[in-house]
């Protein structure tokens, strides 16, 4: 049975760090959400730690913090985790020298930051057609030695032919962004976990999860921040599958919010710490 | 355990019906298979009824008549079972009146042919990057009731989001082919079953299946060719997920090549009533 609270201030002093996702709670479809960025702002004035954590690989860390920048909130480049920066450290760290990329340019931007090459499916937008022949003649790069799975909205059927050749051939398969969709306007847009379920369907193989559910983040979170007592971090998001069941794996507390992907009614069906209409009024 | 036969003639004697999966078992990847040509040759010439039953949504049932016509398969259109022909049979008995087509032209034709009028998503093939702005001018026709899967080569995400807009506001949703791949020189080609799995991630929502596995294929061919003893039947297939699975489904005996997706030694683990590696020498 979870908690419903009115504002993030009727928590403010159990925790001291406050892990942020983005879109459907600062943002929704392209629109700001005023109480999310007022709680964001108001946390940070009372000296909270806030990070920011988000599983959309589409942008870089630099362009989220343009976007933080331009609405007031004061954050630093570091305080922002991208599931693109998060996978770009776990290749990294095992070695990987370069991706095919079935996302969009965030993921090659974080994962060039880091010394990882990438070949870009931005490359096949306009192939518009696969026959045979067309299928016969991809032959993925040599040195290509794993696939990055992202949301990509001029996805199309050859970049899935040249990613599922690539692991065919035995690249490691990075899920980047598992989000099924996020909300425009009341509908569902299709996000980066349909190129993964896709992809997943196309060779017969499970992807390896960077982005949230997974606990990755929390670890690089904690040890880059310095932070050794999670009962004092909370995270706050609006998808049950990847935000609130992060804290789960993670084993911190979680706050569901209902101006994303999940309703009112929906909520009340959700395994959370708290719910919360309105972060702040 | 199966039984390892050397060539259709071994159990000619025990069945009147053979229904053949084609690609796979007649042809793979645009090349024909000799030994399962000359097996369907030669079961007509032994007076057998020989159906032909494909998951392979691109063409229309005219189109294998007259592939089959120009290898000298002298067979009946009536006895070519597609999963576009099974859709449309579906769709009609059930009183649908507009699909919008998430597969090529072989959907359209069947449907058209049973008087369900199409939007194909060929009309979206040019489409190559959806911006939120995009995503909220998309606007379904009103009179669409119900969304088809299937394979398509041309396939991007503007076609997803239209379909997965339809479904949102309620169409139904059929898959006319579930075959995760075909093989094309032995790297896995992406087929039907990912546009749907994408689709249904996409959704959440899951698709009525009219293709094999699902066993509305024999109840149609078994009635429209007033078959009443189904151990008389026989399911000649290379894929034990549709092909072996429908032999299970539909309580027929079944026959596995390894001419198609199957390996030999993949065969050794499938659960078939026969396992044959050439189906006529």
């Amino acid at each position: 049975m979870s908690i419903k609270i009115k504002s993030v201030t009727d928590i403010i002093n159990k925790y001291d760090h406050f892990i942020f996702d983005m879109d459907g709670v600062i943002w929704t479809g392209g629109q700001f959400i005023e109480s999310g960025v007022n709680g964001v702002k108001h946390l940070i004035e009372q000296g909270k730690s806030v990070y920011f954590l988000t599983n959309n690989s589409t942008k870089s860390r630099q362009s989220y913090f343009e976007i933080l920048s331009n609405i007031d909130i004061k954050t630093d480049l570091e305080h922002i985790y991208s599931s693109s920066y998060l996978t770009a450290v776990y290749l990294k760290m095992n070695n990987y020298k370069k991706a095919f990329n079935l996302g969009v340019t965030g993921i090659t931007e974080e994962l060039s930051a880091l010394g990882i090459k990438t070949r870009d499916s931005e490359e096949f937008k306009d192939n518009q057609y696969v026959t045979y022949d067309i299928f016969n003649s991809i032959q993925p790069d040599e040195d290509i030695d794993c696939v990055v799975s992202g949301h990509n909205p001029q996805f199309n059927y050859y970049m899935l032919c040249y990613a599922s050749l690539c692991i065919q051939k035995g690249c490691k398969f990075v899920a980047a962004n598992p989000d099924s969709y996020i909300k425009v306007q009341n509908r569902l847009m299709p996000a980066g976990g349909c190129i993964q379920a896709i992809l997943e369907r196309a060779t017969g193989q499970k992807s390896l999860l960077v982005g949230k559910p997974s606990p990755t983040a929390l670890e690089v979170i904690m040890k880059q921040n310095k932070i050794d007592d999670k009962s004092k971090v909370v995270m706050i998001g609006d998808n049950p599958e990847t935000d609130i069941e992060f804290g789960w794996n993670c084993g911190i507390d979680t706050i569901l919010v209902t101006t994303g992907v999940t309703s009112k009614e929906q909520a009340e069906n959700v395994k959370t710490t708290y719910v919360c209409d309105h972060l702040y009024i």
